[in-house]
């Protein structure tokens, strides 16, 4: 798949969607964008806005969706006036979407009983990640979908991975962003216990990050204040990766629990963690490190 | 302190006090050691034994430790016949085993009033690492302190780290044990999650661990038999760090958040499943990293 | 509402449904019975069978369904050929199914949009309060809709509490099941502890029973084998109320608290229990109370 | 043993212990009183001061202590100065304080080397069962013992319970009393699922007081303000049965849970729940049904 004369198209331009797309059109590709909100249709530079999600997906090569939730990645292709028979056979569509790997699946094969090849791939990276380029790419389908792809991901992004079959990217999403609650809890509850018996947040910080207690989240992402300068915690735990949004993917990760009859006892513990902050310290916006308030109180001005 | 003519006792002579005591031996250091068993005296090999720790500590330039638990520390120190009269008062005193806190700073307190300097610098790192030489030191007490001890580490280990006052090396090793059983658990759930649902454990581990999911478990100590050659668990979870003991140090965090009035939910659950998966697999002599089956039970033969 | 002259269509007729449907018939109501599995049709004394839920929703003053699951629901009245379209106007609509709570406003509010009055009416009680017509409806809809369905009630069940709205009976039992979950594993833990440490089940049951920690579980159900003789601990735990059962109501609470924003960690934390359970003792099959196993692994044989 | 001429001794003369030792001279025995606090002492109606422990337990045929915790039981039985060896050799002693199992082993161990009998005795009912006299006790040691005491009982309370040997009644007492903590935190829990599911908080109470998960707490207890009139919740939480307590009691049972390696993954989970309510909410000296707010933010003004 050569840049050149290959156009994609792309449905959904927040705060992630929106500079994918400017990536894909700033590496050389003809980009035709579209989204429910017009002025972010017209925020996407170097792309070309269309009226509807037909006109985006009308004649290209590449589809690309970026959706906040299963029922809307659904509709967009298999509902009403869904985009599904207006693809082209050969193209090929990706999800970026972070959705329940149950509605990834249904949409794949509702895509492949046209012949249309469809990969989930669900990104991690932040906000940053998509303007820097840097996303990484968590991709669900088949091996030889993923090689058509990969100059489109490494538009976008500086990591991609292989989980798996159709919805195996979901799952490795949902797998990895259970685990970050868990480190994210269980780190910040050991700096409170280490602090309220008279540590120093930072002394504490380098010993177990050096130790068996090391993980991403001493690396790059300290929960107290001051530890790391460039933290959210140590801007008022602004921007970030913001609390409503970790408790989404555990609501993911509760689902596909259940739907597989798993346990999950830490990962739903760190989703009733979660939850009670965002509710008991008005923390939904803030970054979810400010979980940090639940085990130090005297840290929430 | 240079190592020629420095004299060192060393009490408890176990899987981890042996090895430590030896390596003393070996880097030049006149070592008197004790234990209750006699033949793990006679097993120290360039060491004089003696007949009873209250030998053991007299004379001595520096006198170390490495006992099961708090009262076995309080005892050998601060008991009846207990070595704090016995020590000269320029001896520098170093306890190795990981105790509760509340005990550390009690014997560096009984010992303080008679002008002699105590550290607390419970070890990670594991039998291998008192074998190599390896340890890593979290110290409590003074600097000066821990700067006169500082050849005797090294002599030992290769990291040392100063977490603060007297017993503040305890607190340091409780909260990250804490964390790390939490890392453990936390791991093992997310992979079960990630099979159940048709992913590949290497694929899956792979991914976190370069992802925001990735910790020290991930890097060198996965739970899922397989993933990683040289793992307790590509070896029937034999040897390493037991069940038994990741469960005596949850006790240890326990007591800690107790007499501090902390809230430590994601610690007080992995402490359970810990014990609830020591008693349900009869797994309390296997590595702590068997707590995948609790996830996955059809791993368990 | 008279007895005589009243025809009743009555959909859903497994362990539950099949004897409501007789205890109609024998209260004297006309009773058009359908199933998906024919022999369950026959099964059901006094009633007449029907050929499709089409036809035993056809000229009945009220029609009443028992069904597994939210989409059985959902589909039977608004799917294709859903029955709404065949119902009189004047006729009273009872789901006793266990169901979501979203799925029970959507059904009411389509068929209210045709005039027709839903009661939401889960129950408790177990197969022998159906056959023995002692069930527990716990109704949520109009007043005025409840005063016209309370003979139906009556002639099936001993207690009718009016928990509110539309969907309201569906999300006051989802509260009472997920408190009963907790309670049954919050006293298999506590006697569990108590007998480790030397106690009688029967003496520490007796006391708890009168003391602050008496519970329904303790009066009816007591979980260890031998203390009360009718209890299904006491036959091996068969029969009762299965643990799959109560996973899955466990699995509507996660839901509704995960669409509400709600922190159930109580609630969260037994439903792991209670899948491990299920995984860990295969006693999917068996009733809920065997969860004194997962505290007490010596009592499984 | 007949209440004339019985003189009995009464140390720890608090909230509980005064009204206590005023209810026995009150039922007809010469009662001696001594606490640290002198102004206790004068206030307990009917009985007659000393100078110390050791005056109080000198030629008394009963000697009863209600003291915080269990290093002050042992401090006044076993310690320096200790009343085992000033009390006589027919004695009965009775320790109402609720402590340890180890600690109250250990007491009547010493004590029983003495030849003195000794019960443990701890107490239900809170202050107003201890001025009204309907405490609960709930006794560990010899069934002999206990009828020796039984008038003694009946004087204070209105319900004995023999839980087993020594020690029972403490373990009886931390297994009661950790199931009372579940069964609050997980009433109150369900209650706030429903009120945010749109349910009238009194109709969900008596739905669920009524059906499978009816408890003490819905009972007597409810957690809701205004749901029933002489609850603590609808008197602003105050009185009643302290958050601190509450605390205390979950420590012991996490102490007796470490001591025999038991799991209690529940009541872990209270003992979590109830110390972040009263760091976050400032609610250690509230009732501790005041857990209510954890869930249900809006409660608190």
């Amino acid at each position: 798949m050569t840049t050149v004369g290959t156009t994609v198209g792309f449905v959904g331009l927040g705060n992630m969607g929106g500079p994918m797309a400017a990536n894909l059109a700033k590496a050389g590709y003809t980009v035709k964008v579209f989204d429910l909100v017009p002025a972010l249709i017209a925020g996407v530079k170097g792309a070309t806005g269309t009226s509807s999600a037909a006109d985006a997906a009308t004649d290209v090569d590449v589809f690309i969706s970026m959706l906040p939730a299963g029922r809307h990645v659904d509709g967009l292709y298999l509902g009403e006036n869904g985009v599904a028979s207006l693809l082209k056979k050969n193209a090929l569509v990706i999800d970026c979407s972070t959705i329940d790997p149950a509605t990834a699946r249904k949409v794949a094969s509702g895509l492949a009983a046209k012949g249309i090849t469809m990969l989930d791939a669900p990104v991690s990276g932040g906000t940053a990640g998509a303007q820097n380029g840097t996303l990484t790419f968590i991709v669900g389908g088949s091996v030889e979908g993923l090689e058509r792809g990969r100059p489109i991901f490494q538009a976008m992004g500086a990591n991609i991975y292989h989980a798996g079959d159709s919805g195996a990217g979901q799952i490795a999403k949902v797998c990895n962003n259970m685990l970050l609650a868990v480190l994210m809890a269980g780190t910040a509850e050991a700096l409170a216990l280490g602090v309220k018996n008279g540590l120093d947040p930072k002394a504490l910080s380098e010993i177990m990050q050096k130790s068996s207690g090391g993980n991403w989240t001493l690396n790059v992402y300290n929960p107290w204040p001051g530890v790391q300068e460039t933290s959210a915690a140590s801007r008022g735990y602004s921007g970030g990766f913001l609390t409503d949004l970790m408790t989404k993917d555990l609501g993911l990760a509760m689902e596909t629990a259940m739907q597989s009859q798993s346990s999950i006892p830490m990962g739903s513990l760190a989703r009733n963690l979660f939850t009670s902050h965002a509710t008991l310290n008005a923390a939904g916006r803030l970054d979810f490190s400010s979980i940090q308030w639940l085990f130090a109180p005297e840290l929430k001005r």
